[in-house]
């Protein structure tokens, strides 16, 4: 029901080429995953989606569980059918949101407690096994376990008991796998590249069908975030994917790449895009900006999405000025793509040998 | 440039099937036009406009010309480039709006003085002449001409002069006409139905390429919306186009077209789209409704449009919880798919002889 193939490793650097196998389809990697929080990447339909090349979303397991609940995606067999997107998806398990949305979460052995955000006052309780069996339920392609999300700064002794503590619930997930797709560890280990080994030690001995570098991005500088990625990607097994969870810039998706990580999702794409922030090949651009008012020229010309074969800068920045709904859609399009266009672009550097001229072409020009 | 053919006249109503010829091509009468105020109609794009069978849309002078400006609009020759939309637009003339927007508006006999809702301070004047130069500027296929939109309940006094106000102000844009598109006149006069006629008389004496009802749905009974359209539509011109200005439900609709209107335009679809009102053959629905909570049909059974075609009631109702921009999206394809498949329907069943069975069948059945 799930695989990974290597199909190619790079000669200059950690990037590889692979392919992943899912019950809802095939995946070329290295990838990028829009993420779809609520049944829904934000202002997209499926076919939008596919378009642009989309080959697996990220839905979150914390906020479906919440809203709409899991009795009514039960009915549809899944997130695929009530979504209208038939690819394969990833769940988060809800650890990075319940300590990020949660009010009053209180974490134990047991699991974790909190108070919804969406209604602002029930009470639950998540269990590894608990936040595994949501997933089954939302019939993920792919599933993550419980962790506890480290944030930064923390010291070295909580770091230490919060991996450990992790781990036994890495093994608790693992006891209630049911075969049907694929199960993702989750390293931690804070900032302390000893524990973040420690944490994959352990991981690697559960055998996960991939593994995931969590509590990145918290707060961290950049560099320590490059830093870890760079030097606990190669300690996972090379014979299964590799997970980046919540990165990143277009940077730190060339950086990941390089570092031999496979997968990547962060909501920056689609949530700059509603800000009105727009992705180039020559930095970022920010529309509502005074200088565009008489600009006749696409978002980028050398950009080939339907926004910028269609439309100017001008009429996007009197959508964005107007607050019209069109605008969220239009720079949604044109950053997405921008993101998968990366991917693809990364894909067919390595199979031609030539990801280091792509890498130092970012290197040198890009300035996020 | 602008032309009108009768097709053809229904036996047992004033219905009738036409086409008009503009400079963006053709559009068969009946219809209905989207409403896209702001260089967009919401949460919409031209293509999709398209494939649900929008013929021609509304552009707001008014709004257009506070923001983004006619400078811009100009550099693009015109709305259509700008917005990127190459079928007819009709752009109202900004009566309605510096009435029901514009603060401290000001009417005289040389034209409005208005401050921008938009920036809220600047002031602006509008002759009736630079009303049609503005929508020149737009490049719309039809322009409407600028008059006073009568408030609800007005005096026969006033109703009087402010119909010969618009009939002077009629005449002074019938002199700034460039003959490169349709110049529509606006019968005004209230309620008063005398006062009506003299309206459409005076106008119809200009020689318009089409008739407008308006100063309708101000806050007026909807008996007395019925009255008037069916009284003052027979007395204008049958070789020219009639406009039933800002209607509206879909019993609106029928009733206008059984009175021989051609036109309409309203937000009735787009907007309650937005609120989760959805139109259906067997009334409205209002999609929060805990009732569709576990609800796994479509809106409509019978609708034939993309959002039924592959979303379920419960899955609209989490979106539009949610408050996600699909809910917005999607339910704005049904409500407009709904009207445009109505228009469909009146234009075959006045073709094949059974306008009658359908009249019947939306007067016994629909409750909105």
């Amino acid at each position: 029901m799930f695989s990974f193939e290597l199909l190619k490793k790079d000669q200059h650097s950690a990037a590889r080429l692979g392919r992943i196998i899912t019950p809802h389809g095939e995946i070329e990697t290295p990838i990028f995953m829009p993420v779809g929080t609520q049944a829904t990447v934000k202002a997209m339909t499926g076919e939008e989606l596919e378009g642009l090349g989309a080959q697996i979303i990220l839905g979150n397991a914390y906020h479906l569980y919440l809203r709409p609940g899991m009795e009514l995606i039960s009915q549809f067999g899944g997130l695929h059918k009530f979504m209208h997107w038939e690819r394969p998806i990833l769940t988060d398990s809800g650890g990075y949101q319940v300590f990020s949305l949660g009010k009053f979460c209180k974490i134990s052995e047991e699991g974790v407690s909190f108070q919804s955000h969406v209604d602002g006052g029930t009470r639950h309780f998540i269990s590894p096994e608990e936040a595994i069996r949501i997933q089954q339920t939302l019939n993920a392609d792919i599933v993550m376990i419980l962790d506890e999300c480290l944030p930064y700064p923390a010291t070295e002794d909580y770091a230490l008991a919060s991996l450990e503590r992790t781990t036994r619930w890495a093994q608790r997930c693992r006891m209630v796998h049911d075969g049907k797709r694929g199960m993702f560890g989750i390293v931690q280990g804070g900032t302390y590249l000893h524990l973040r080994r420690e944490s994959a030690r352990q991981l690697i001995d559960l055998d996960f069908e991939g593994y995931a570098l969590g509590g990145l991005s918290v707060g961290e500088s950049k560099e320590i975030t490059h830093e870890i990625m760079s030097i606990v990607t190669p300690i996972l097994p090379e014979n299964k994917p590799r997970y980046a969870m919540g990165l990143g810039t277009p940077l730190d998706l060339i950086k990941g790449v390089a570092a031999g990580v496979d997968m990547f999702d962060c909501v920056m794409p689609t949530r700059h895009a509603r800000n009105g922030m727009l992705f180039t090949g020559f930095g970022h651009i920010v529309i509502k900006n005074a200088a565009y008012t008489r600009d006749l020229s696409p978002i980028d010309e050398e950009c080939n999405c339907y926004t910028c074969r269609n439309y100017s800068r001008a009429y996007l920045r009197h959508l964005n000025l107007a607050g019209e709904i069109l605008s969220a859609r239009l720079n949604t399009i044109h950053n997405l793509h921008f993101y998968l266009d990366l991917m693809r672009q990364i894909r067919h550097s390595i199979a031609y040998n030539c990801f280091r001229d792509l890498q130092n072409k970012y290197l040198t020009r890009r300035t996020d």
